[in-house]
């Protein structure tokens, strides 16, 4: 993977700053684990409300996992003032999602001036055994001269 | 839209049940307020929990509604002594999704022996204005001899 | 579908102009059948130098039709001085392509200042009947200050 | 990436044999200039016929490669007397696409029993340099008891 230079210095409190107004984010139990410029990771741990109907994690917590650490992967090489959306994403659910948690990391593969566009990988987690258990690709956009935490 | 006939009599019970059975669907207020053979429609009100930084729907909310409407549509269609599994999907979130809430509407658009194509379109509705927030195409699997009640 | 207004009075001619000079359309043999604000229409009749290893059209050919088709669709509206960018696309190959020509159809399902995202459907057509083989969605984006006929 | 094993030892003449048998190849002069178990390489050397308005290569040629490249990567794993059909893919288009020749790369991500997934990249390569022009992911299907050799 390429490594990418971040364009405001706070980068990285911004993000974190970010993810905490994210309610929805506490709703599903995550957290931030890791994030360095262009790169996040996301883990929430299992939690039966979490699940469908076969006892597995939903597709749309690893979809939304996978969404946000791809939009903040992307955020974090944003310039100052700006905000970032969601243009679209597809994912693949390659395998029940079970463990202890899931870990989802969003990987910028090209950052552009208005779009970047981001890998998603999803983990299911148990112990030291990884196994991806989702794989996608995302398109987030910047928004310049709107600051992120004003609705 | 084509119409299709559900190649299993109590078709409508079971989705209803399955839907009853995936705690995720209730961690986000979900009902299933519409079922046909090949279309389902979720609901979720508005909760301050399922938002992000900006104060919208998070786009992983109107993924996972659209993801499940989806499902259970294809579900419908789906022979006795079997069960569905999400393949993949793809979402477009086309403008912030607000409202008193969204309305997702899953619709097979292709009927096959293994894999079902369906459209996803995500509303938020005020009142009597529905705004198409998302939309989305997703693939699902059907599973025979594996029943969808035992996991 | 929402009808839309094209914001440059020239459009059509634009996108008739632009098509005529994608020379690999003209090695697909396709040609601009329809063209509405917001809606086009590509065709290309059956050539064996089109096909795959079972003498279906290539899914390639069915998805670039489509790209181009949604392409169109989306610089139909967009305004004076501008050109026409893929961002991304998906599609899903429902059933082997065939016939004696393919039809691809774009349709804007939003039309944004930036981003227009569109629905793509490919169709194998024999005599009367039209069989759809593939369906998509794909997103464009509008390049202003930048004329479409000049690299 | 994990490392596969084939489960049928002429893996590679059958996918050579495949490739040369779809015509569509062939009209974009491509070849296959690499291939190992599940990870197939296409390539295409410039030529005005490939090209959009703007001069760069179209993006349905992109998509086309990346396709069979993929779908290529696919087989290679599949089992004696079974063939390859592609369910879907999406890509997204990163940079114009240029140079002396486009290269894809297709790789699987998971080998399933009936569904596989690729991960699909698309570089524009001058000299020693190669540029990721277009980045997506695809699934094929794998049907048995079809030879991939008879329509």
């Amino acid at each position: 993977m390429p490594s990418f230079q971040p364009r405001f210095a706070d980068w990285e409190a911004r993000i974190r700053d970010s993810f905490s107004r994210q309610p929805f984010m506490t709703h599903l139990g995550a957290s931030m684990t890791e994030a360095e410029p262009g790169r996040v990771v996301l883990e929430a741990p299992f939690k039966p409300e979490l699940t469908q109907q076969h006892g597995f994690f939903h597709a749309g917590v690893s979809a939304s996992l996978a969404d946000s650490a791809g939009g903040y992967a992307g955020f974090s090489l944003f310039p100052e003032n700006s905000t970032v959306l969601t243009v679209e994403f597809k994912i693949n659910l390659l395998t029940p999602a079970q463990g202890e948690f899931l870990r989802a990391v969003g990987q910028v593969i090209k950052s552009g001036r208005t779009l970047t566009v981001c890998n998603l990988e999803v983990y299911g987690v148990t112990g030291s055994e990884a196994v991806l258990c989702a794989a996608g690709q995302q398109t987030v956009m910047c928004l310049t001269g709107k600051p992120d935490s004003i609705r």
